[in-house]
């Protein structure tokens, strides 16, 4: 089969790769209908990552299950199915309190390498979620987004206790912070401010329920969103960068009492104790469980409440994955949806 | 009157101030039955806060209401008060929200000198709580313990969620650390570890409710702590020290989805952003809001029902103020009560 491997920074490949086959009982092998270009995936392509051997990419993905385990009881050959970028059994302790990211047996997707024909999925039971049927093209995109972009930014919108008579503040105007603006709004949030300088990004944050826009960053940000919320910051604030100054902005533009919800990677950020001392302000974030949110995300999609597919601005056959990394690099597109055999 | 005065690391003498009066129509004065040494004077005495001029000490105490300011209406004179270390006027939206300590009206008690025979309070209806007459001597040690480490010590608690069916770890044996073991064990943990090496300290954990006593620290600690939750980690931490050790070794012993909650004074700790973020644990601290908890505090003392002035193991008249910091300076004692006129 045909998949994405990234050579070097800047040096993604379209090339033959081994099929993947069963090689744990638990494991599923699905065709993948559609795959894309994550905002993490831009680490390692801008050299902030290292990059030591030739990388199979991707950790987003929708498929049909062609092949599973002995192991495997729930999911069928033929299945639909919508998986996390990280594998769990979703049935240890920590899968049972919501963090299948964390499961005691999590196995991170991008090991095996979404963008690519065929995957391998690990754990397949817990890891894959069938859609109710066969679904029409025109949600394929939207399913291929509750795999990740979606799925984090509901779990940010959910550790940032977004709802009913909230304000929320968003940093980051990638595909998850704008779908952190859809998940505040589909949780009741009363005021969302989506915090993004560029045009398009902004109208498909206002197209997703938010209600104001700041175009400030770092310190100016945080005295504008306290202007618009009685100078005392947002109840609830969204980080979807993962930078010493988007965490920092996030954790300033928080009210006291208030909660930060952080999914952009951590990269080089150091949180001073004292400030968040001071800030007294919830802190959660992490890899998003995004197991615990899939089958609501899923029923909302397909009962075509919500089209968070809106995100994918670019659609390239995968033959085409080079032009896909370089097209989000420069920030060309929001987000590249990827089909194999386009 | 006389109270106490830190004049530099070390150097904390008894001396005539000028008495307190009436600077805000919303002040009161009390006369202090009670005062005590916190562990957060010490980083000055030890010198790691700036001492810059004789600076008075002291921000827990009860005492009996002397005079009132004209737009006082709740506090009469004549009661019996318990106040926070954080005098909040318990109106504004972040006191409704339940963070006093971070009143858009606050003032640090600090800055009054409760290590004193009078005290001015600030904002007396939003920051006093009466008793519901006057106290048994045998209730005032835990009424002043209220007024600070076991309004933290609970809030840590609470902040880390400790509750039924949950493993709550505790880090740091001084008062703080000891009561947030007592708060613990009243919200219905089911098991409760206490970190501490020290014998009279473990046994006051284990009189509060310490199902285990783990004696290692740093990553010995956390080894032992995820020995005995199965690998997993607790489900709530409290970090009652606020050294980069302590709360580097409270987020390692939380298992992912559990929750920190920190107490300690934040002193040159900087949290790795990376770490927290594959560490998945909810982080909440700061001054404890410990208006939110007093009334229901009082009331638990009030029946008898706790008895966190077990933390006092050492009672001095305030003249000899410079003895009582010592002690706690070289572990003497747990926490020192002072007496104004004893």
């Amino acid at each position: 089969m045909y998949g994405a491997v990234m050579h070097a920074p800047g040096d993604v490949r379209y090339e033959q790769r081994d099929d993947p086959g069963i090689l744990e009982p638990t494991d599923a092998v699905i065709r993948v209908t559609a795959a894309c270009v994550c905002g993490s995936d831009l680490w390692p392509y801008r050299g902030f990552n290292r990059v030591s051997r030739p990388t199979p990419m991707g950790h987003e993905y929708v498929g049909v299950v062609e092949q599973v385990g002995d192991a495997v009881e729930t999911i069928k050959v033929g299945d639909f199915v919508v998986g996390s970028f990280m594998a769990s059994d979703n049935t240890c302790e920590v899968c049972r309190a919501g963090y299948q990211s964390r499961c005691v047996h999590v196995e991170p997707m991008g090991r095996e390498g979404a963008q690519a024909e065929l995957l391998r999925v690990p754990l397949a039971d817990g890891t894959l979620v069938a859609t109710p049927g066969m679904p029409d093209a025109d949600l394929v995109p939207s399913l291929l987004a509750a795999s990740d972009v979606l799925g984090t930014g509901w779990f940010a919108a959910d550790a940032a206790q977004a709802g009913p008579g909230k304000t929320v503040a968003v940093v980051g105007d990638g595909a998850v912070g704008l779908l952190g603006v859809l998940a505040a709004k589909q949780l009741g949030a009363e005021r969302i401010i989506a915090m993004s300088r560029h045009d398009a990004r902004q109208k498909l944050a206002l197209d997703f329920g938010a209600t104001d826009i700041v175009t400030e960053r770092g310190d100016e940000g945080v005295a504008r969103i306290k202007e618009l919320t009685n100078g005392l910051g947002a109840h609830s604030v969204i980080e979807a960068v993962g930078t010493q100054e988007s965490m920092m902005q996030a954790i300033r533009a928080t009210r006291h009492g208030g909660h930060v919800g952080f999914v952009g990677v951590s990269h080089d950020v150091e949180i001073p104790g004292q400030e968040l001392f001071y800030a007294t302000v919830h802190l959660m974030g992490g890899p998003a469980p995004v197991r615990r949110f899939l089958p609501d995300l899923i029923d909302r999609i397909w009962r075509r409440e919500i089209d968070p597919g809106k995100v994918f601005d670019l659609t390239l056959p995968l033959s085409q994955v080079a032009d896909a990394y370089a097209a989000m690099d420069e920030r060309r597109a929001i987000k590249v949806l990827l089909t194999p055999k386009g």
